[in-house]
């Protein structure tokens, strides 16, 4: 139980964490968001109007979808577009992200607007759902900023309600530790990402017993956990919107 | 908070459930399952053999698919054969079924040998996963008793390593409610999906915002309703599978 | 040629048939019809409006859609939805029901409302066309008289203008026999689908030869069966029609 | 009654029938069929092995696809191929046309070969399928000799028992008629598709009730007329198969 | 260097080309075009109206579809739409000859009206593309002849600012040569396809190495070859054209 | 003709091009290329083993996917994987990608091994299939190098027998211009892609007439430009091969 993390770190201790604002040109908002060499591109798009289904109710949308490259992992994987249809996998983190970040959302003060949230995997090495949606709610405030100095959205709005980041936990060797890595999450027992807001309240909590089934005791080590790596993770957020204005 | 619930149930009380085994001729397990209005038909069927990616290893499979029929619902819904993909939601359920029945399945005591899950749902009231996670555990119990009593396994084989059962909880008019229908569910701030074994630990919790983000006391009160939930539901399971000797 | 039917029937005898209405708590129309050991549920969805093609020309439709449970047969079969397209064998039973409802139909008394037939097999045991189409007849008429009862129909309107029963007929061990089970119907040298309204008239006449090919004496003597069973089958959906009102 | 047809053809009269053989340079054999302005290409492809599911049980296979070009018709349809699905009237029309040719093979004369027919419509007038079989039966004659030329088959072996035709019957404007155009066949009441061998009996019969349901005596007379219109057909294929050598 | 062509051609000598118009009823216009034993039916369908993102810019659209049938090459390919995807080279060759099309067309001519061009392969023997190309153009022709004097489009109007004709070259046993046909196809060690108008310029060039890259010289000499041949082709359109006013 | 081009540069210059190789952790080979603000990032995946038909030959398979990201351009577009189908473009420009490459390759010293590259354009500005191939060059020259260090092909097989760059080149304003950007490209009359050889011959030479057709001397000029830009870049790619050994 005293042995050390793999790669030294602390059970508490998030990867190094990078979050790169305005690392495409024509995205309204993009963050190539980095947890160790987990690396991520997140693209927010803004565009006026709504899918059909909310047409005229006066509220807007947001959405997401994930990818990952087909070597951004150890051995290449065949393209979902090759295959001609979408993985359950790649499904379920998609619906993910975009219930994470609608929860911070308040779809009136966006108007008839929609932003979708591409997160692409450039390379992978565990993680890549937390840093897509901790990166993705940076894409996201810079595409609102863009859409208000624009004047798509009125001035005053405030559609964004609050910060949202997310973070793995697991356990590892029969410890629990915080923001795994592919080697920590392929023996892990026990795995749970856990969805924050900036303010400490749960969006979403997923636990899945991979080996033994867990009880509450461990089910509340794992939460701690996961509550200081989301407050560590909003810290950098705000580090990273503070840096200068939207491109 | 002290408004009954509009079914007039308790807040830790579940729908009233029904498990008919043996409902199909052919299968080598089946259920079907209802929870008040919700009715899954749960199929189990047992082939000799693996997929590949599994042979020569001497392990087993477990696996399942959720599908809903059109008219399930209050309103139609197209065929996913029909539109030719199958959606998101479809899938997750699936794989959610699939991994909360594998947490209690030893694939070295069941041999190379593969049991599919089919749950569909007949008809749609809220709860229709948990539904399905309960009746196909009973389903995946009998038709290993029908591989055992064939000899497909080994007389003392032991495959299952406990049981498995699921509910829903959420919070509905401001209060945690256990087993929610859809009238309920619709309107719930919260909705958590708990799958637990007949032991009393986890297996997969599920909690998503769908309003407000919840807190951690919130959690807890929510854990608490599933973890009474689902002792009932194993209490259910172990009474229909005391019935009698498969078909 | 004197031996007996494998499960004691005369030839010119139907299994047991049940039909069960308002099988189904949301449709418009439900039943669970039965043909000894095969089981079909259908129910009839009732929508206001009509596809593109029919818009504006006052006239109404009605289609069907079957389909089969993974476990309905003896050995599990693949989802369509998963293999992503739609066997032709679907394709032809969903349009041949199709055809038969519309036999019995006044679109202009329907007006511009759709019913959709969703005839999923639960269970499998030879003539799935036939009962899908005898118990959807009964669902149909249900659906109708709920839009009757609702106003969503004008109350003279009178779309039904028969009714329909379908049975299949075969040449078993040499002789010619009414209504073939699994066992029959895989060992049938010859195989006919006969579907006759209420009155004794034929709406669609599909023989083939599985084996040798069949002379005019053969074709008459089953035409013979088909007739004598249809007339049993309406017998039955009137007496079902007859037990009481829409729920 | 006494009406002539908008051709000027007597009711029991097929259209100009035309039978080109070797329309093509490497099909194993090839038709180009013409029923009066409706022209279908088939080629028979003659490859050694079988299908999987039937390997080693020393049995041959016998398969057809049907398809129309997108302008064959009088408004351009969209091609099977872009649209990403085959049609159900497409699959159904294939299965028939496999289902009729296999009436008169006996497979394991056939040895371990596969044959497919692939009927192209190239300008439809009504009556694509039955010209389909009727100049695929030649095509697959044709392919046969081949195969027996090059030593592909034993000298001695017979794969076909017999020939196959079809014709299509119905009745316009009151009066049964053989071999509708399609100008008869869109306002015909009762349209029956029958495939029969050169000896005169059944091997296929699909009638359908377009407009009023139909009883026994014009079921009767609709195949006496396929019954003659079968027999001229079946002259014209030995006519043509005289005609000289494979090519 | 001296050797003959296999088929006795000279160097600067296409295949026998013939153009059949008219071959079919139904089209606005329609060819058979060969080149050799390449047989290419073109089929030109004139609609009113355009694709919706052309909609109420007063421009038309012309477009293309190739394909070939299952039994066009020497042995058997399958049908793209039993594959559920149209392949890449399909694509290829569609966008190429839609592209050649467009070169000669003033869309603001044509009014908001589109033409599709389907190019059915019926029998492929090398230079598919280009025989479609060229004969393509006189079905365009023809539909537009068509439109004219339908007074679909004004009577004025000239949709058409030039014609269109396309050959291949290549590189075979050393010496570059015109028109190559499937066995000098398939062994030439550079290939390319040259698409020009009637009055000699380039519209599409398309080179490839196959064996060894080529260099500045070859390239001439190559587009030497194809300047010549479509200029012989141009000949043949025109002579096609001239024989007649539209069926 | 005098007027600058849009950001300045001369009529022969190239966009400035950086070559980062290494960019990924996991793959053989990998480079992230930029032609200005064009980004493709290309990976080479070795793998042993070949295509099932190209298995006992003792030859390799280079092959190539081009693809791009929905936020890549400057309005977002549909995912292909979402869409189920790869589109004409991609399938076009992977084929050209892969011709490129395997014209350098010696499959028989590469032996029984497959490389796949994967040409993902992360911002596209003009060029994206021309900066593919030339990133690819190097990634896959990094993966062989990669192999004979790792002893998976022989220390003394030479796979490459060349390089290969790609630039593309038009008239824009009535100028011939080298390596468009999408300003340019989106209003050239002219465009042409063409693929050499380090030694300056030609692989692909591929030029699409936009506005009016072009003539010999206007192609010639364009040649010029090209085989200057590809002599350019092959200068590029052999520095950045120059900098170090494969990480």
């Amino acid at each position: 139980m005293t042995a050390e993390r793999h790669d030294g770190r602390a059970p508490d201790e998030t990867r190094e964490v990078r979050i790169t604002r305005n690392w495409l040109d024509h995205a309204e908002g993009s963050v190539l968001v980095e947890f160790g060499r987990t690396r991520v591109l997140c693209a927010a798009s803004f565009t006026e109007g709504v899918p059909r289904w909310l047409k005229g109710k006066g509220t807007g949308w947001v959405t997401a979808e994930y990818a990952m490259l087909p070597r951004a992992t150890n051995t290449r994987s065949d393209r979902e577009s090759v295959k001609g249809r979408i993985g359950g996998r790649t499904h379920e983190i998609s619906r993910l992200i975009g219930r994470s970040l609608r929860a911070v959302i308040d779809t009136k003060a966006l108007g008839e607007n929609t932003i979708v949230l591409d997160c692409d995997v450039l390379q992978a090495d565990g993680g890549t759902r937390t840093a897509a949606i901790t990166g993705a709610y940076v894409a996201l405030a810079d595409a609102i900023a863009y859409a208000r100095a624009k004047g798509l959205i009125a001035k005053n709005a405030q559609p964004l309600t609050g910060s949202v980041a997310a973070v793995s936990v697991g356990v590892v060797g029969g410890r629990p530790v915080l923001d795994l890595d592919y080697p920590e999450d392929s023996t892990a027992e026990t795995d749970m990402n856990v969805v924050m807001t900036g303010e400490g309240t749960f969006i979403e909590v997923q636990g899945t017993a991979e080996g033994a089934p867990f009880d509450r005791d461990l089910l509340g080590a794992l939460l701690d956990l996961a509550t200081k790596g989301c407050a560590d993770l909003t810290t950098r957020q705000q580090a990273a919107l503070a840096e200068g204005a939207v491109a």
